[in-house]
């Protein structure tokens, strides 16, 4: 087996996940990391070529986006336009369907291919909710996140004047709606309370119930797991009251990066193109021969 | 939009499932249904084409076959070499990687599509179990049935001599670890504690722990209600204890008689040959466009 050559784009949580994933996957060798600098290496770096550029990096088949969410688009167009397979993890869900068909035709035209919002929410939790309404087409899907840590949230907390360092945590009330526990450390010559309001007034949280509490080290509280409780009753045929329920309690940053390891290996086997995860067949994100994985799956 | 046109082959339970489906989908209308007789027909087949032959039907696009599972291979054979779609629920696990081998040339020569053991398990529960591998691919998936009744122990009882009705329940006790309560009326003239210990020792329930219960009306004890608790504990990466849990509690017939048809919509987006549950991009299943899909689901 030829195994496949993963670049890792971006070297953060996820990035570190991802090099976890592809040194467990027996189907994938590493090509390199491209990171801004290539000062400052981790000790798990040592022994990987590490660029500033992809395109300083040798037979790439597949670049693993682990970048800022918001840079993905810029990432994706510029490598997809070498004929490398991309994957990310954009988590914007309004403007997921916008980059699929962004990249679409950059894929198609260089013979790539990319699936995005593949993560775990977008992602894993989308599969979920699309095989719940395809087996019971009326009902109401209720996702609910937590407890755990908000990367988004806790950097628009980061952003407002005054705060050392903050922590925002979500806490699943059901039916979607959620409460925000906010730990902040405040700078010197800052008032608690008016940060404590600016928080609460902030788009973020400002239509969830949010409590804000000052602490001295956010440090000590931060850790990386996370869950997700994802419900639907609804109706199959005509028949009323079918109950399905998911369930996660998981450490964020490694889910994320096996979830784009997994689609990485689903790429090599879908023709050019943009594509989100619940237009993969499942099969393809997992290693193995279709035979052997129909016997032990199905 | 065309309306798909649907034949259903046989009409037992799952059959009358899969036309109260069939009647709440947007896109498909019924061709009629084939069963043995057109004697005695159930008060919700007024007006619907009832014929013994699936060639006296016109039109046909796609035939969703709810016999007996053992008659499924010849069913989707004969159909399949009419250019016809099928689609089955073929629940014996240990065969369908050989059925799909039988039936993939015979639906690429014919240009049609088979999607096979398409119900809840196998079927959604397969595509949970292929997802949480993909995400998680180091650890144990436990599949927990039931509480509800197993059609294949039940009959297994009923084969036996002596026992004029029979219900076997599957009670989970975790780790894949179930327990048997069976349920059973003796003839006249029959011994209990014989029946029982035959029960006790046939091939479905040697291996389980089984409880067997003389009552004098099982038709009593009957309910179509069933559950799934499917576990898994695994390795995202080098990231251990990550935790995943599915759960469904559902009417058996209806639930399978709506994956049916969920997968019926699906084999007109594939392309030739034949396919399990794992092999389709769960898209393929829902109802609706994909901007609209990825929108709402992703």
């Amino acid at each position: 087996m030829t195994k496949k050559r993963a670049a890792i784009i971006g070297y953060g949580n996820v990035g570190k996940a991802v090099l976890e994933s592809l040194k467990s996957a027996p189907d994938f060798e590493i090509a390199g990391v491209v990171r801004r600098s290539k000062e400052n290496l981790a000790k798990e770096l040592e022994g990987i070529t590490i660029v500033t550029d992809i395109k300083d990096l040798q037979d790439v088949d597949v670049a693993i986006l682990c970048t800022p969410t918001r840079k993905v688009p810029e990432f994706a167009k510029q490598i997809l336009a070498l004929g490398i397979n991309t994957v990310d993890s954009f988590d914007i869900h309004t403007s997921i369907l916008d980059l699929t068909n962004e990249l679409d035709p950059i894929a198609k035209q260089h013979n790539a291919v990319s699936i995005v919002s593949a993560g775990w929410d977008p992602g894993s939790d989308s599969v979920v909710r699309t095989l719940l309404e395809a087996i019971a087409p009326k009902g109401i899907t209720y996702t609910n996140f937590g407890p755990g840590m908000s990367m988004g949230h806790t950097v628009a907390v980061k952003a407002i004047e005054g705060v050392k360092a903050a922590l925002s945590m979500t806490i699943p009330l059901g039916t979607s709606i959620h409460r925000r526990m906010v730990y902040v450390e405040v700078a010197d010559g800052y008032d608690f309370a008016t940060i404590e309001q600016q928080i609460k007034n902030d788009p973020y949280f400002v239509h969830d119930e949010t409590h804000v509490i000052q602490v001295s080290d956010v440090d000590a509280l931060k850790d990386m797991g996370h869950g997700v409780n994802l419900t639907r009753k609804g109706v199959s045929g005509c028949t009323q009251n079918q109950l399905f329920e998911f369930n996660m309690r998981i450490n964020n940053p490694a889910l994320t990066g096996q979830v784009l390891v997994a689609c990485a290996r689903a790429t090599f086997k879908q023709q050019a193109g943009c594509y989100t995860m619940i237009e993969i067949p499942p099969i393809d994100f997992v290693y193995g021969n279709r035979n052997d994985l129909i016997k032990r799956l199905v």
